[in-house]
């Protein structure tokens, strides 16, 4: 990896264990094994070199979502796919656990990833939803914009549950929860 | 308020803003218009005021939800009546966010506070959701226990969308998402 490389990948790192806050330019450059210097002739400093990161992690994050949204399937074996996917849930979210950063939520540009990431998320599990409503999988009482947002927020709060527990266990649970909501709304198969 | 009471909920806004580790003893000082050696003879240091601010903010989040869980009404009005409770959307849980904090994580005897609420929601949720099991008014299908964190997890989930977004509209779909999820799962009244 070049240097420029070595840092972000570096930030990445350093964001997702210990936020924006906790984390300093000297933080950065040691694990990077990279000289202030160096560092400030890639970026023009922390917010630049974190944006960089964000970004990165953004599209990764998409990414790999998005394998799962156009799978083949029903919507329900989608969002199900997506929701018991293997995750790293003692570590949080990556993108959702900047939301408690004040100093990025107060930064429009850094900002802007973080919020167009959970948008879109929940943007394409609303289009997933829609789409099993209109072939009739699921009731059409459903609400695809409503559960979408309680699908992406439970697995944010999962996160948060699970942290504060050090046990995947309440995330395990809240998963199970929603899909079995969610399996009231599977419509009987026309026979 | 005597000194110490200033500083506690000095403490308490700051966690909230700033979280703990962007919390300095400094900050606390002269938001609660204390000098540093007068805080030093109250608390042995911000570790410590950061415990008392911490279990105060949890038993009056306690208090707050038993209002409702204790309500007279079915389960699913006191589910209802729970999530839709006014709250300081964009401010986020000041329990929940400090999972993001790992400086609290990291410390045994801040994590317990925030472990024992987040842990208390869910078991007095399932009991609630068990009694309207009992009593006929939700289906037997319903497991108590992961609805519960389903239920938790929504709502710190979407504090997280609504800081994303910097609106409360992803908060309440969410919340609108998981109630009309929930409907599917009340009895029909047996006539």
């Amino acid at each position: 990896m070049d240097t420029a490389e070595r840092l972000v990948e570096s930030t990445r790192e350093l964001l997702w264990e210990r936020g924006y806050t906790g984390t300093s330019p000297k933080a950065i450059q040691q694990r990077a094994g990279v000289g202030q210097g160096s560092m400030y002739h890639h970026f023009a400093g922390k917010p630049d070199l974190a944006l960089a990161a964000i970004r990165r992690t953004a599209e990764e994050m998409r990414a790999l979502a998005e394998e799962e949204f156009s799978a083949p399937g029903t919507a329900v074996d989608r969002v199900t796919a997506y929701l018991l996917r293997e995750r790293d849930v003692l570590k949080g979210c990556p993108i959702g656990r900047l939301t408690q950063d004040p100093d990025v939520m107060g930064d429009p540009a850094l900002r802007a990833p973080v919020d167009e990431t959970l948008a879109w998320l929940r943007e394409r599990l609303a289009e997933v939803l829609a789409e099993g409503r209109e072939r009739g999988e699921l009731n059409t009482v459903l609400d695809p914009q409503a559960v979408a947002a309680t699908v992406v927020a439970v697995l944010q709060g999962g996160y948060v549950l699970a942290r504060a527990a050090d046990s995947v266990q309440p995330f395990d649970q809240a998963i199970a929860g929603v899909l079995g909501l969610l399996a009231a709304h599977i419509s009987m198969p026309r026979t």
